[in-house]
């Protein structure tokens, strides 16, 4: 177990406007929070990405092609049961929670975002989720812990973040919530994650700072390459901050803001990679010195997915050979005479090979640390990118050959 | 471990102008066969393919910049060293056996072959390698089988196999062998392969058929989805064969030849698999009705390189929500509802759904078998391809984790 220095307990509501519910509904998992109600005050602002799976779920289908493009009221989420590849059973189940759930929140069925995490192929067991819904003993309010808590399936802790910001000297707040442990190398969001913000800021600025903040955050992990059929992500803005409205992202005044709001994804990001199904270290890949912003995050990715490098980190050996093959099996261009390669602070290689005075036994030291950081200066060009990643142990083998997750 | 119906053992030399010498030398192994030579009677037309990986190994680099483009005298190769990543001292070493040895056999330099396999960015230790190239005592003739042996690193086993094939009614021979266990998904050759015949052809021939069939052997091979930097095969002919020498691959006369040089290298890269490190199953991965033969391949490599299709598959666990996954992080176009999955004869999905009377039980056992067949009818065109692949296992982890190959 990683230690995790990432994740913070947030108790109160900390955006004026989000309600946050969350219910035990015995659907899938049996006595755990499963099923996550989020309600807005207002029909707000949001952005949103999806897996690019050419077999996505149906929550992820329904939203792109059904949701409310400009503002949503609510967002729901299920944890146990994916509600991928279901057909067109698993469409009529979908409209059926969403249809009773609008008429009770006075809402249009499509103001009402959906996502839903589990088990591949079987069908959601809607009738507990409706009558949860429906329940207003059950309807109470809950904290941003319950909510990560929900929406975890093999997820060993609920993953949080806030931040405080600020936007022209007001404040802004920043929350975020996320889950994901195996089937992680997402192709736009994580498997899920939830971000809302009380900036005042349009539609556009949003959609523009949730494709950028997550190419460098959730989209810049693995924990084993795989990309899931239910990837999504959302950031939602109250647009209540006490600043005048900003409708341009090029604007000076969001600086602090676009920091903050991308510490915040990697921040949420690393967590997922610290939760990896099995993972003792958590292993960032720095590619410097690239060609290009595309070929340093495939030559990243080509390491950081490496089953030979992952299981070499796993058994602390600084193999730094595989390395060089991972590079090597990128296909992008490489000039061996000019890559330098570092454990942490420590050279491995300079001019095509080992070092002169290289003395494994001090890395050897270095690779018994829990967070590991891994630097290839390519020596072609001013191009860089980061990869977090982790190693490949027994348990990952464990928790996927005897559970279905 | 596999049961292996694949394997041939051939004690005698069946290729006449072939001549094999193996050799125990100590220079990286202890006490076992670490390097081949094969010595023709003439220089002979051969093909040969390499590693794409952006970081290759010295031989391969050497090869495919300084070898005789036409013909070859000899082909040297030695294991438990890769001469990857070594820099300029790495091709001094090399220069300096290639120069001893070509003096020894009255030929020039470059028209020796040489591949390296083992660790990477290690210095060869080279005196060991001269000393038994040079010693007439250590030249004694040696088999097939000895030479499958001296080539393998992690395998656990020789990789032979005879194919006695004909062209315009006279008979041709075909010998291969091959080493490869674990850093396998090879883009061109396996880790190492060298065929041998006796078919009288064209240098044109036999650079077009080694491309073709490769792609639908070597080329459709996955242990680990890692592509090495070593990577290389090679096809010579002797042209000793009685039939009239043929110079165009599209000659009727050739039916025969190209598909028993086709059944010999998909034998080989089978052989690879099978011993594919912590292998428990072999797995045919066969993608079809796609709308392409790319898109039929990378789907099938998408779930043949997937960690939690193999980790199931290890687990016996017919998950086939996992499958459905890692055909969507393919990124190539599918129809759900078309979609059929199939574990051997057993109906899975139809019509973008779990089939109405599915028995998983039935399945189960199914999965208990160490050879499997996962088809996957896309129901979209006309094309398809296969690839093999095995299970992810602890005993990868443990081989990977705890020694350094």
């Amino acid at each position: 177990m990683i230690q995790n220095n990432y994740s913070q307990t947030i108790n109160k509501n900390e955006i004026s406007g989000v309600n946050i519910y969350t219910f035990i509904t015995n659907a899938h998992y049996k006595n755990r929070k499963d099923l996550l109600l989020i309600v807005f005050d207002d029909v707000y602002s949001y952005a949103s990405l999806y897996t690019k799976s050419s077999c996505p779920s149906i929550p992820v289908d329904w939203c792109k092609n059904n949701l409310n493009k400009d503002k949503i009221k609510a967002i729901l989420v299920n944890s146990g049961n994916a509600n991928a590849f279901t057909g067109e059973r698993g469409k009529k189940d979908l409209i059926e929670i969403l249809g009773k759930l609008s008429i009770k929140l006075g809402c249009k069925l499509n103001e009402i975002a959906v996502a839903s995490t589990g088990v591949i192929g079987e069908f959601l067991n809607t009738r507990p989720i409706i009558e949860a819904l429906l329940d207003n003993e059950m309807m109470k309010r809950s904290t941003w812990h319950d909510a990560a808590n929900s929406i975890m399936t093999t997820d060993t802790y609920p993953k949080i973040y806030f931040k405080q910001s600020n936007i022209d000297g007001q404040n802004v707040k920043i929350v975020g919530i996320a889950k994901g442990s195996g089937m992680i190398e997402p192709n736009m969001g994580t498997m899920l994650s939830f971000i809302f913000t009380d900036a005042n800021v349009s539609k556009t600025i949003l959609n523009k700072l949730l494709k950028e903040v997550t190419n460098n955050s959730f989209n810049s992990i693995t924990v084993d390459g795989e990309t899931s059929t239910s990837d999504s992500i959302f950031l939602v803005s109250t647009n209540k901050a006490k600043h005048k409205k900003l409708l341009d992202l090029s604007s000076p005044l969001l600086n602090d803001f676009r920091n903050d709001i991308e510490e915040l994804a990697i921040n949420l990001a690393k967590q997922i990679v610290i939760d990896g199904e099995g993972a003792t270290k958590l292993v960032e890949i720095f590619v410097t010195g690239a060609v290009s912003k595309s070929s340093a995050t495939k030559i990243a990715k080509s390491v950081a997915n490496s089953p030979l490098v992952k299981t070499a980190l796993y058994g602390e050996d600084p193999n730094w050979g595989r390395i060089i093959a991972a590079i090597g099996k990128s296909y992008e261009k490489v000039n061996l005479e000019k890559l330098n390669l570092f454990f942490g602070g420590h050279q491995i290689t300079k001019n095509g090979r080992n070092i002169e005075d290289y003395d494994e036994s001090i890395v050897k030291d270095y690779m018994k640390n829990d967070n590991l950081l891994v630097t290839i200066n390519l020596g072609m060009g001013n191009y860089s990118h980061k990869v977090w990643t982790c190693d490949l142990s027994h348990k990952y083998i464990d928790i996927n050959t005897d559970y279905r997750s």
